[in-house]
């Protein structure tokens, strides 16, 4: 396989680039189709068609190369949800514009914040990977790594965390960023965790269906984080007072 | 050893609870120590001082263990929540009773909230076992035992978050049953995501505690979990109107 020859021959730094590229795409593939718990550094060698001592030259270790990959997912997941507040915002008739005040007792506020809970909502539910990945990293990921690179990890998530927040409330300036950024984060620890709930292994979805005792286990993902975070920002205001 | 030496006889059915409960009782201790990750059917069994075969002639797996552990933590923790709630409510000049109605716009719910909120918060903080557990049983622990077994566990968490619901109802008759039961769901599984957060390894503790550019990875479990439980509650009431 001319991969595996590849791998064996490259010295300069943009072939470096080119094999850390590849290892994170077939971990991604790999995680996407089978779970990231069941993808082993074996089995990302394998898809390679190189042996498991040449990956680690690249990565530390398996948890490294995930990480790597939920610091990616991070990246895109802001860019997501920059394009979707913003197109939401510039739109005619957009519901947080000055001259639109809303519907509600809270002039602005009730509609800007659905569409918020809407696009944050579905920044995640469309992102399987990184809803699988946010419950590993804590659990798993960061604690199989040097510190170094559990550092360079922690600055990307909490820099997508304030970067998020900091949209949030160009939308919502009636709540504070420190408001935004709690917002936030409750609702990437509800994805991660509502994810894996929501994604059942066969046999367990197969007995989540047949079994009427069993119907509050079913989770459907994008409208429960959907509610979950139109009750988070109408708490967040009135819960101001009551500190 | 003497404990070996009573697994190797035990035939009927008494002894056979005790040793049960024998393996539960070092897995709990060892999870308490160590964190439920690190815990190996190995180190169980050499816990107990028998051989890791013996040991599976009681559970299915490594993760039945733990499971059973979960929904005895479930079973606790609302017992724990019956006593947090029912003390509350019948004392005197509390907040949820009649002749005190609170202090805000919303006569008795908003003292009420806190006083849920407050409990809540600490039903979790003060479970870390339990808190260490949630996360793993979507990720690992339902995944590696047979369906009846899942099947059972899953009746009990259920069985302890409706219960939930309804003791938080009882206290907040202002929100119906199922948002309470949401309001509990996302509490379950924020305590889950948080605890593993806020319980970093000594290497990570160290990072966030030295680098101040990593201060907001540091969380403080118990207000953390109390705020946001406030915030919900907060947004429960107002939110329904919003759809």
């Amino acid at each position: 396989m001319s991969t595996s020859a590849a791998f064996q021959r490259a010295r300069r730094p943009e072939q470096k680039q080119q094999r850390e590229e590849a290892i994170l795409g077939a971990a991604r593939e790999l995680a996407l189709r089978d779970g990231v718990r069941n993808v082993s550094l074996n089995d990302i060698a394998a898809r390679i068609g190189i042996h498991k001592s040449a990956l680690l030259r690249y990565f530390e270790t398996r948890e490294q190369i995930f990480l790597e990959l939920t610091a990616a997912s991070w990246r895109d997941w802001t860019q997501a949800l920059h394009a979707g507040l913003a197109a939401a915002d510039a739109a005619p008739g957009s519901v947080g514009s000055a001259d639109s005040p809303g519907s509600a007792d809270s002039p602005g506020f009730p509609g800007s914040a659905e569409l918020v809970a809407d696009v944050v909502a579905r920044s995640f539910a469309d992102r399987p990977l990184l809803c699988d990945l946010i419950p590993h990293t804590a659990l798993n990921l960061e604690r199989n790594v040097s510190p170094a690179a559990a550092r360079r990890y922690k600055l990307t998530s909490l820099g997508a965390i304030s970067d998020a927040a900091g949209l949030v409330h160009r939308v919502l300036p009636e709540l504070t960023e420190d408001e935004c950024r709690e917002f936030v984060s409750a609702m990437a620890s509800l994805a991660g965790a509502l994810w894996q709930i929501a994604n059942p292994p066969p046999a367990l979805a197969e007995l989540y269906a047949t079994d009427p005792d069993l119907g509050q286990a079913c989770v459907d993902l994008l409208p429960r984080l959907r509610r979950t975070a139109a009750i988070l920002l109408a708490g967040l205001i009135p819960s101001r007072s009551r500190g």
